[in-house]
């Protein structure tokens, strides 16, 4: 099966109309997602996304179209045969890797996402049951060790992965898969809006929800009491500041969240400071909660530094802001060797899709247990989807649906692409005749 | 003074055809520019580069093309009253500040740096001079101080500011700018052309020389010994690994250099390991070398830390991977509090010609001294601009060009714009129609 060609759709949904996702920094976000459809002359295609805010969803097309020459015409046996050669081919391309992390890392990430998809559909398997079904020695040679070994060694890795029960672990998560959290907080939404989410979502089994933090202070600790408070002191709250403080502001500030029995507290600086990181956790260390990050980590070699550090309590990969698989194996191999849970990022545009097998990939065959893991789920846009990831009793359903389940509804693609389809183009444009610039009251 | 429209020109050179800049990774760049002309109502415009190895030209260029809706019709009175303002408006675009760092932070400094060509232009300045001329409350204010006060607070900035002796300092500097080092090993070059262009610049009064490692541990080792023979015990010699290894790799690799008195190690491990230079630092702290880096790092964040911990010794500021003129003030800011000597990346297209305004303003105006500071200069390009840097006894001449002294030669730009430029459309083309891919060898 050869590689014959590549569609990219700028698909945004206007979620900023009702400021779902809003947060200090990204104060009116429209989800959106660079879809990528890597078409085969067979009767298969390979399928990724990379989440995206709205606005800049184009560069990361732009950069997976030219990105994507270096794909075409090659074959799926190719890849299969060893998916590193194809993530050296991207990441070391001799002129483009000058691109850095950022929109070049998550467009190589796209290309290979989407071959690891086609894959798994080859096979007749979800992509968690592909990776689990990997060798341990398969695995290792996927990754990218250049930059990694002071913190974990091939040799490592190859026993973490040996002594996984795999087939006693996959049993066990056949019905049930991850266990999930909700962020029901959002920054835009009033307390009572955000409680009627918590409610129903207990209802269903969850008993794990985040709220957003980063206005003044004391809007900030009379929300986290409020929410403590109508869940009760035994379920699980954690906070979420989107990067939003200096170090010093961000001590100042959880200082006073000390009372609320807090699970974790997310990025509340920067996500490439890792010694901030170091600081804040030697500063805490008694407290309830530890720190989680990694949602906005650019490189392998920032979790690295996190997880080698014991920064961070709590490890949030994401599918598509590093470079695909073949970065989350590595990340996740290191977490598991410094003990880290990963609770994997959600939301977007069909994230939850696609963390839900590195859930499942890292319970059954790396971590090999379910005690400290959670999930991210996020209970909007899974009409975007054929096969929208299902939960119950709190926990996401087993996916079924091959490779990732990432394929769009049709209608949905074409209604929301950018900026012609039928959402957009009748919306209000600005003086530069696009509908996004700058949020009102800057 | 209105912005009106901006041109965007990708710009390449195929100094593959010679192996000039190559290293280890970057095994055949055609060292390139997305050149950004701001134009405006006036006679004036703003001028910037953002120098790449070749593909990825076009990615910055769309990202600017984009951003630059967010300039034009603005007024420079505008940005010479808060020039923060403009910073904080690209940088903290509520959607497109999801892209990160790498395409997205150098395109913001592409037209932050193009804003203030313009305004040193109007004002029929150099770039150092506007600098050195502006108030220290001025500069403090262009700073985004978010995420670094825990390394250096703005009085903290304002004080070292105030101590400068500008006035003694821009006199002694009138005549010979910052003191120059030239990167003269490229690795494709073989011993006997490399010292050849040594002997020619020792001539000129060079006395401080930069060569490339990361092949063979052996031939690295031949080179560094060939060199230190060939200049003799007293002159500077420098090696630069462009972050080719690993952490313990690096570590094996360079304790084989301590014989040969080195004065710089730079990259030998990747661009974002903080925690890894700190390692390495630590190990060799009784060497005759410190380490330097930063040509790569992304954000001011990653200077905070390599400075905050000492694992660097020079401070490699890079006039267009960062967000331009503010972002770069904030390093040179925090490096002179750390008592690190500022060293600029220089080279590419163009890059020299803005590096040494910020070595001057450094010199005169933030460190104040030009005792332990060298500014890095590439023998190659200048005939690209109408106003190339002129050396002098291994000085820099002091700059007189106005603004950044960044106009190109119609000519030049006209013949190396790609793919239509007669430089390259008669080349030969790989089946998908471009002109780069992969080096051969792959």
């Amino acid at each position: 099966m050869q590689i014959t060609s590549a569609e990219i759709i700028d698909l945004r949904v206007p979620t900023s109309d009702d400021m779902l996702g809003s947060d200090p920094f990204h104060k009116a976000p429209d989800y959106s997602s660079a879809v990528l459809h890597l078409e085969t002359d067979g009767e298969l295609r390979g399928v990724s996304v990379v989440f995206t805010v709205g606005a800049g969803t184009d560069w990361i097309g732009y950069g997976i179209q030219d990105l994507a020459r270096l794909v075409i015409g090659s074959t799926l046996a190719e890849f299969t045969e060893n998916p590193h050669k194809l993530y050296r081919r991207l990441i070391d391309h001799h002129q483009l890797r000058w691109l850095h992390d950022g929109v070049f890392r998550m467009a190589c990430g796209a290309i290979l996402n989407a071959m690891w998809d086609l894959w798994a559909k080859s096979e007749n398997k979800p992509l968690w049951k592909l990776l689990v079904d990997l060798e341990p020695e398969f695995v290792v040679g996927c990754i990218d060790w250049r930059n990694l070994k002071d913190a974990l060694t091939p040799a490592e890795a190859l026993e973490i992965l040996r002594k996984a029960n795999k087939k006693q672990r996959e049993q066990e998560m056949s019905e049930l898969g991850p266990k999930a959290y909700c962020t029901a907080g959002w920054l835009g939404l009033s307390d009572e809006a955000i409680l009627e989410t918590v409610r129903k979502l207990q209802k269903t089994g969850f008993d794990s929800f985040k709220v957003k933090v980063g206005q003044d202070r004391k809007g900030d600790v009379a929300r986290i009491k409020f929410m403590r408070e109508a869940i009760g002191p035994d379920e699980a709250l954690m906070v979420d500041a989107n990067q939003y403080w200096g170090v010093d502001e961000a001590r100042s500030h959880v200082e006073h969240y000390l009372p609320y029995g807090l699970k974790w507290v997310e990025e509340p600086i920067a996500r490439d400071d890792v010694l901030g990181y170091m600081e804040l956790s030697e500063t805490f260390k008694d407290a309830s909660f530890d720190f989680a990050c990694g949602e906005h980590a650019a490189s392998p070699v920032i979790f690295k530094q996190l997880l080698k550090s014991r920064a961070i309590g709590y490890c949030q990969i994401d599918a598509v802001r590093v470079a695909g698989v073949n970065d989350v194996m590595a990340i996740i191999l290191m977490a598991a060797k410094y003990e880290v849970p990963v609770c994997p990022h959600g939301g977007g545009i069909a994230l939850c899709n696609m963390i839900q097998h590195f859930g499942m990939w890292d319970q059954i065959a790396v971590s090999g247990h379910s005690e400290t893991q959670l999930v991210e789920y996020i209970d909007f846009l899974q009409e975007a989807v054929e096969e929208p990831v299902q939960m119950k009793d709190g926990h996401y359903v087993t996916p079924r649906a091959l490779g990732w389940g990432l394929e769009f509804h049709e209608e949905f693609l074409a209604d929301h692409t950018y900026p012609k389809g039928k959402m957009w183009r009748d919306r209000p444009k600005n003086q530069s005749g696009v509908h996004f610039e700058w949020p009102s009251g800057e």
